[in-house]
Parts: C-alpha cells; sequence; structure tokens
C-alpha cells in the first residue's frame, strides 16, 4: 500500500489541511495517508524543509506532499521531484525539495506538475494544496508514472535553500539555534562530530555564549542525567546538539528563540584532553 | 470503502476526539476515518457549518460527524441528514447541519438518533460526540439504514443558521470578516462575483475600510502579485474575497479581527470603466 | 486489524510525532494507527495516565504507545504491560502504564523493553519514542509475541503514580481540579457517587468553595440546563463531577486551575434531606 504523508504551514485551525486529506482519500481511496504535522510556521521554508530532514528517512518509502508556499499564484513553479531512496517529494519548486531529497540519496528527476488533466476543476490561485499537490499525489500513489504529470525539469534548476551552517573560529564552535521544541530546548545547527572532536564524556564542561549569557554546561546523555532545572548540551534524536534544562524551558530561561547565535567552547579538564 | 469525517471544537488537547475515534474504530474497523478538525472555536456553529461548507465539497461522499453542540443534554435533538449528493451528516440540531447539507446539493431527508441500540451504554450528558453520533455514524458505515436509527424527521423543521450576507449600499459593498485565516488573512463574506461586476483586473484598486483605517489596495491574483509587507483584495479558494498582505498578518495589521464590518468600494479608472 | 494508538507530549508541532507515525507505518503496514492526543503537557505523567484512562475503555483491544518521558535515557526502563482485557501499554516505567492499566482490568504481566533487534538502530537516548517504543509496537502488531522483546517483569516492581483522592471532613468533600478542558470546565476529582450520597436533583444548590470564591450553583443535568453565565455542578462523561458555565470559562471566571482546592458542601433543603 503507497503511504501519501502531508507537511503543511496551514496549522490544524484552518479548512485547508482537511480539504487536502479529502481529495486525497477521495482519488486515492487506497493509499495510507499519515501526516507529519501542519503547524510548520507560516512561510517558513527552512523549518519545513528541516522538519523533512529529520521526519521523512523514518517514513516508509513513499509520496511526501510539502506545502510551505508563500509564492502560490506566482510564477514559481509546482514540481514533483524523485528521490534515489524511490521516494517522490511533491510541493512548490522554492527549496523546500532539493533540501529534503538530499536527506533521502539525492534528487534523480524532477518534473513540473503542468498536466491540468491531474488538477482540480476550478483551480484556485491561492491554495495549490488542495489543487495541484494533493490530486498529482493521488495520481502518482494510483499509478500514474511521474512522467505524465508534466515536462521533465533539470534538477540542477530547481530553486535550491541555504541551511545555516556553524563556522569554527579558533577553538570556538560558532552556530545557531535552529528550532525550539516543545519542550523549550533549544535545537543547534551543531552536528555530534564536536563529541568526538573535543572527546566529550559524560559531565565535562562546554562553555556556552548565548542571549548575553556565558555558561558553563556539562555534556550529558540526556536529560535526566542531569539534576531538576540543570542545563546540559546534549545531543539530540537528529545527532546535532542541544542545550536543554532538565524538566525546564531553556529557550524562556537564557530569552532565546530561532536564529540566535551560539557559541561552544571546549573548557576544564577535557579542553586539555581534547589539544 | 466508506469514510467517516470528524469535524469538532473539542481541541486537540482534550481526550474527547480520541474518545471518537476510539468508538468508530472499534464499532466500524473497516470505515476511513479522516479528521477534519477539532479546532472550531467552542460553541461557534457559525465556525462549524462555514468549515464544513468549505471542506466537505472536498471530501468523497460518505458520513460526516460534526459536534459544536452547547445544548448537549438538552431537548436540543441529535439528528442525522442525507444530502442529495448521498452524504450522512451527523451531529445535533442546532442550525449546523441543514447549512452544511446545502453545499452539497441539499437535504434530501433527516431522522431523530433516537434508537437507544445504537447508542453507548451507559449514556453520559455531556459528551454525545461519543455516546450518540459516533457510535450512529459506526452504525451507518457498517451498513445500517438510516431510517433504523430513529423516526424520520421533517426537513422543514430542522434549525436553521443565519449565515451574514452582505449588502450593497450604492456603490459601496458592506461586508464582514468571517474568519481570520492561519495566516492572518481576512476572509469576508463578499463573493467573487465583484470581480466580474467591478471588471477588476490585476492591480486594479479597490477602497477598504475597516477598523478606522481607509486603505486603496490592489486587486491582486495572489499573495506574492504584490511586494512583501503590502495588501491586496485576493479571490480566496472558496471564490471569496479575502484582504491579505504578501507574508504578513492582516488581522494584527489592522487590529480586527471576526465579524468586524469591511467596506469594499471601486475606485480609480476601474470605477469609471465599471460604469 | 491490530489498532495502534498514540498518546504523547511531543506536541503537533514537533518533528517527534511525524517520525513515530511514519517507524509504525513502515513497519507494521497492515496496523491501524489511531492518535489519541500529542497534546499531553510537557513531562506531565499524571495528565498522560489521566487520559489514557478516560480514552483507552473506548478505544478496541490493541497496542497502546505512551511517550511521557522525562526520564528518557535514564536508568528508567522501557516497558509493555499487558491488560486482562487483552491489551499491551507500551512506554516508559514511570507510573504511566499500570495507572492505565487498572481501568482496562489490571494488569496481567509485564515485560522489559529489552530485545535490541525490534530496536532502531542507531539509537538516541533522548527519542525512545521513535527508537524503542514505535518499533516495539510495531513488532507486537505485526505477530511478535509479548515474551519476545525482553524478560518478563514482576508487576509489583513497577513504578506506580499516586493520582490525587478526595477526602471527608465531616459533611465537606474537598477534592482539587484535576484538568481544565478546552471549554474552561474545571474537571474535579470527585466522583458521581457523591450525586446519590447527597440525592441531589436537578437544580439543588450545592456549596462551593475555590480560589477564593464561596458559590452555590446548581446541580444539573447538563450545561444547557442552567442559563448563559451560569454556573453548575455537573457529571462529566467520565462519571465525575465538573464545575461548568453554561457557554462561559470556569477556569478564567473563578481564575483557578490545576491542582486548585474545591470544597463542595451539600445546602438548602436537600442537605436536610440528605441527612
Amino acid at each position: 500500500v503507497t503511504c501519501i504523508t502531508l507537511m503543511t504551514d496551514f496549522g490544524n485551525r484552518d479548512d485547508s489541511a482537511g480539504c487536502c486529506r479529502g481529495v486525497i482519500v477521495g482519488r486515492a481511496p487506497d493509499a495510507r495517508l499519515v501526516d507529519i504535522t501542519h503547524e510548520i510556521p507560516p512561510f517558513d521554508i527552512r523549518r519545513g524543509a528541516l522538519t523533512w530532514i529529520n521526519v521523512l528517512p523514518y517514513m516508509p518509502v513513499g509520496i511526501h506532499v510539502g506545502v510551505v508556499d508563500p509564492g502560490v499564484g506566482t510564477a514559481r513553479r509546482p514540481i514533483a521531484v524523485r528521490t534515489r531512496r524511490g521516494d517522490v517529494l511533491v510541493g512548490p519548486d522554492n527549496g523546500l525539495l532539493p533540501a529534503a531529497a538530499a536527506a533521502l540519496g539525492g534528487v534523480s528527476d524532477a518534473v513540473e506538475l503542468a498536466d491540468e488533466r491531474f488538477m482540480l476543476q476550478p483551480r484556485s490561485n491561492t491554495f495549490h494544496g488542495r489543487d495541484i499537490f494533493a490530486p498529482m499525489a493521488a495520481a502518482l500513489a494510483t499509478g500514474t508514472p511521474l512522467g505524465d504529470l508534466g515536462p521533465a525539469l533539470d534538477p540542477a534548476t530547481l530553486v535550491t535553500l541555504a541551511l545555516p551552517r556553524p563556522r569554527w573560529d579558533g577553538e570556538a564552535l560558532h552556530c545557531a539555534v535552529v528550532y525550539v521544541d516543545n519542550f523549550g530546548n533549544l535545537r543547534l545547527n551543531a552536528g555530534e562530530d564536536v563529541v568526538a572532536d573535543w572527546h566529550l564524556h559524560e559531565g565535562d564542561a562546554v562553555g556556552v555564549t548565548l542571549g548575553g549569557h556565558r555558561l558553563s554546561v556539562p555534556f550529558a546523555r540526556s536529560f535526566g542525567m542531569v539534576p531538576e532545572g540543570t542545563a546540559a548540551l546534549i545531543v539530540d534524536a537528529y545527532w546535532h546538539l542541544m542545550l536543554a534544562i532538565n524538566r525546564g524551558h531553556a529557550a524562556a530561561t537564557y530569552g532565546v528563540g530561532i536564529d540566535a547565535p551560539v557559541v561552544l567552547r571546549r573548557t576544564g579538564d577535557g579542553a586539555k584532553d581534547a589539544e
């Protein structure tokens, strides 16, 4: 059974997610429909891409519809991209798809979603999730070949998205908060390779500068390895670093949010070991 | 496979939506259960009706459970209404169902949900979504004829809902905000017929009075046809007008919300063309 | 078809719920996946237990995954518990499971989820919902016997949760708000047995002390039995008492929230009848 997943910035309150679900279950009654989330912040293409990068590797190979689409109804192209893993990503050509495809082996081929036979009629200018992306996904799920949906695109022409990268300044790692999760944990764009580079072991101190605060926090395997109310630097479930407070809310405590710069430094005895 | 949809004002945090899903999957294991939304504002029958009017035409013909039910446990009747399209709407007799049925071809017949064999036992007085509407929907999905659920009702006796209509005052259209969507767009109760009546083309100016503001905004095909931060009057995906700000939040910008009066006037050269 | 339900404190915005859904639909493609809620307040094990106690009796017998897990990655055990009704509850050993199992006939047997063959590889220290609980549930749904997932546990060794109980002080019932629902109703831990004990009939007055307020409110069958804006004491759908305001928001009106103490007293003529 083919799986169709949905990720949007529509919110759970509006009519939009329900309309997309309706189009899909009506046109692809045998497909399995799975919501990823509809709470991507409005217009936040980067957050959509990062969510897909985190979630899609855990989804079965399938058809993944992503709608974070501030350019709906303009010249931006509706597209579908096949990944080397075998998925098809469906959505607007605004950078959302290639970033996620990279997490699924990369883009193998792409098409512009142009064939009006697979769109709803009449078609609105403001809701292509319902009128183009959902019915195209249903067409794919019911056996329509990708190439029938429109002309092939050169993947090199797809709009790409610059994801923020950390940088080294001497022995300091300059990174940034890329997400504040439901628990207030500060998710950083620093990868777990720092843990090996710095020979970090449970309890080793790391210097953290953020939001005007200069902290020394222990590296810890998980939240509960430090006392309640205590901060720790932890490898998150996507193998990046996060700053968390056990049973607390780090973002509120430190008064920082997405895009806040964070500087990490190896401190204490471990700093010498690592040299 | 029969589709059962759910729309309620229970919220996603409470136990209620989960209970209704449980009753349905337990009693109708082969039905396809689709959530529309559980974030109808508490008690807001009109918002429930408008959501159904927008979403149900995109759902396959099926059984649609709607629970916005401030009168639960009082003399208000639990009902089911068959539409000319073939759907059955299930919910309280408070205006929710007939308004939506009108969008599906109108009411063909109706019953009072009275047969206790199809209700949960014991039955609460405060949660008929779980105890009456969900099991009745499951009974329908598993082949019970509508007429077995209770006595036929004269559709003319159903409670109806007055949806707010726009009115003309000379050349000005007096309408109202009926919804603020997830992006802050102001959804109006003015239909797209104004576009033809006023011969509006991309970029034509329209005068908009709302919340003490007197604006002149362009008519635009979609959000991204005007610069970021700029307001535009746009036909929404349900063929009504909306006032939107490209990548902005119109409701917050103008300090208005649901039921705010809005006056639209044709202005500029186009106003003469339209005469 | 086996039903797998999900209840977590992940929120609907984060990537976590989508990851769990993906693991389950990928590994148990024929199971029916049903969300209960992902909006348990962060770390609130008690709220998770109460939600399960309310919802699971309305779910078909199946596999129920509950993740409210502040101790993830520490020495707390991942466990699965079979209920006498035939369900298997999957989650952390922090009190969540036994409380809910009691509502399903009690615990019949339990295992520690230890066999790494049924976990994701690599496995994180901070997201056992995805890496242990979801794949273990999928293994059960696809026919793996409970005993294959790890060594049997003595149910008497499971961590238990103390749920707050009301107490009598003379003729006064001292209880507490255990939940504020989506409508602002104050859900109490007082059972409906008080209604029979006090011979309460529609409209009988009950004295309520909460948040510095001393009220006399009628006992009512449902919200709409009292005028709009009026408070009433009502038996809720889980056979406990709640203080509600018809079409109002009791929690905001009285300025109280979860754990607020509430004292109930039989007053008026009925008080004499009850003696």
